[in-house]
């Protein structure tokens, strides 16, 4: 990872220029007021399923693109290369993560399709701008996601939990925070829950299964949005032969303001 | 067409019913409350282009639910038939209309997915509780719908114009009009277009592509919405072997209250 000087300043053109020459950092914080996505590349054979699964699921899967198949650009940022200007990218196996890389340019086909799918990082710069504290951000971490018990309702082949994202947010400021991130419905939404982890089927807030554990000030509430990362999970439950996606947190910087995602 | 002495009180259950039983009425204004779709049924080899030119235009195609193949059901009204329960359907080959009928229970195929998609009438609703008068409903005629010279973004093999639904509104109600309709983003949202038909290539209103022509009284303006009959156009220009819709304006009639498509 390399440090930057102040990130949120960074222009999506140049962040995408950073990560295509290989720096790897999450992206939590990044050209702030610019849209980021999760990505989710599948077969063609499989195209249909992840479709139908987004729509089915449309708080942890809003598609904010779907490239034609082996097209590896996107409206959301012309010029850009989903190949090569992410952070990160997770390469699936039937399933199972068969590693990290920082390019994807020698294993894409020409039968992938591309999804784009909106992130709560768009909404936490409303959060920043109405005072809201963003702890992974001041803590320099990801943040923090896990699996819950919650299933999404399965497409086709495709089934798995439902993943969510968790931010600490002062007992005084979740109203606003439900309020300001429900005015997003294309990126996640107001929360699916807030507060007792437990009813989740997460039993230490320490230990996510994505991203960095984040700690806690006194007086916060954990509050949990449904998560970009829930169709990494339903790969993982549903075993494609074959699949690329972002690493969770280092995601696609879109030319995008998150000011487009705005309901009404 | 029967005749029925207060269609707007008749129940989503009784209206199906009905129109099972062979009433084959317009539903505008049927039901008062309850969310009314379109429906394009198309075999499963066609489902993802439809799926994406849904996803690319989620103006005009709203999509509400997408059934597995050969599923006549739908959870927008558990019990219901989609086979049997629209008071008209079209069927289609090759991109041409072959027949309207009361009835596909014959024709449906295992490989048939039926998709479900948002309907203008859902916002008349709430525009009648403002007391914005509905022309096409005070005349008894079904809501007036023209091909404009927008072309949809493609998918795969789908594309073709938009359509869209017109309204005589009046001109001091025509901005209450566009904020009532703005809150339902899931059921077409605001106008695309208001005043200027031509700027649409609509040549002349009292010769509307589907549905009724509607008079305009003193002082109103022509408000145009995106319209669910999108997909038809589609199916007319892109010509799939197969494809069942409901008939323009005779649309199914959902459990869902039209409260459930607002915003926030």
């Amino acid at each position: 990872m390399t440090t930057f000087e102040d990130p949120a300043k960074v222009s999506p053109a140049e962040a995408r220029a950073l990560f295509r020459q290989g720096a790897a950092n999450p992206t939590a914080g990044w050209s702030a007021g610019f849209t980021q996505t999760n990505l989710i590349a599948v077969p063609r054979d499989w195209a249909y399923d992840v479709l139908l699964f987004c729509q089915r699921n449309p708080r942890p899967c809003p598609i904010l693109d779907v490239s034609d198949p082996g097209d590896p650009t996107t409206i959301l940022a012309p010029g850009a290369d989903l190949r090569s200007d992410l952070p990160q990218y997770r390469v699936w196996e039937n399933g199972t993560l068969a590693g990290e890389v920082s390019d994807v340019s020698g294993l894409w086909r020409t039968d992938l399709v591309a999804f784009s799918i909106g992130c709560s990082f768009t909404f936490e710069t409303a959060l920043a701008a109405a005072g809201i504290p963003l702890r992974h951000v001041d803590q320099g971490r990801n943040v923090a996601m896990y699996l819950t018990n919650r299933a999404c309702r399965p497409a086709g082949r495709l089934h798995g939990p439902l993943v969510v994202s968790m931010r600490q947010i002062p007992a005084d400021r979740v109203a606003e925070a439900v309020a300001i991130s429900g005015t997003m419905p294309a990126v996640h939404g107001s929360p699916v829950h807030i507060g007792a982890p437990e009813e989740l089927g997460i039993a230490d807030l320490a230990k996510p299964d994505f991203g960095d554990p984040v700690d806690a000030e006194p007086g916060d509430v954990p509050v949990f949005w449904a998560c970009g990362v829930t169709p990494q999970a339903a790969l993982m439950a549903s075993r494609p032969a074959f699949a690329i996606t972002h690493a969770p947190g280092y995601m696609f910087v879109s030319d995008k303001r998150d000011d487009e995602y705005r309901a009404g």
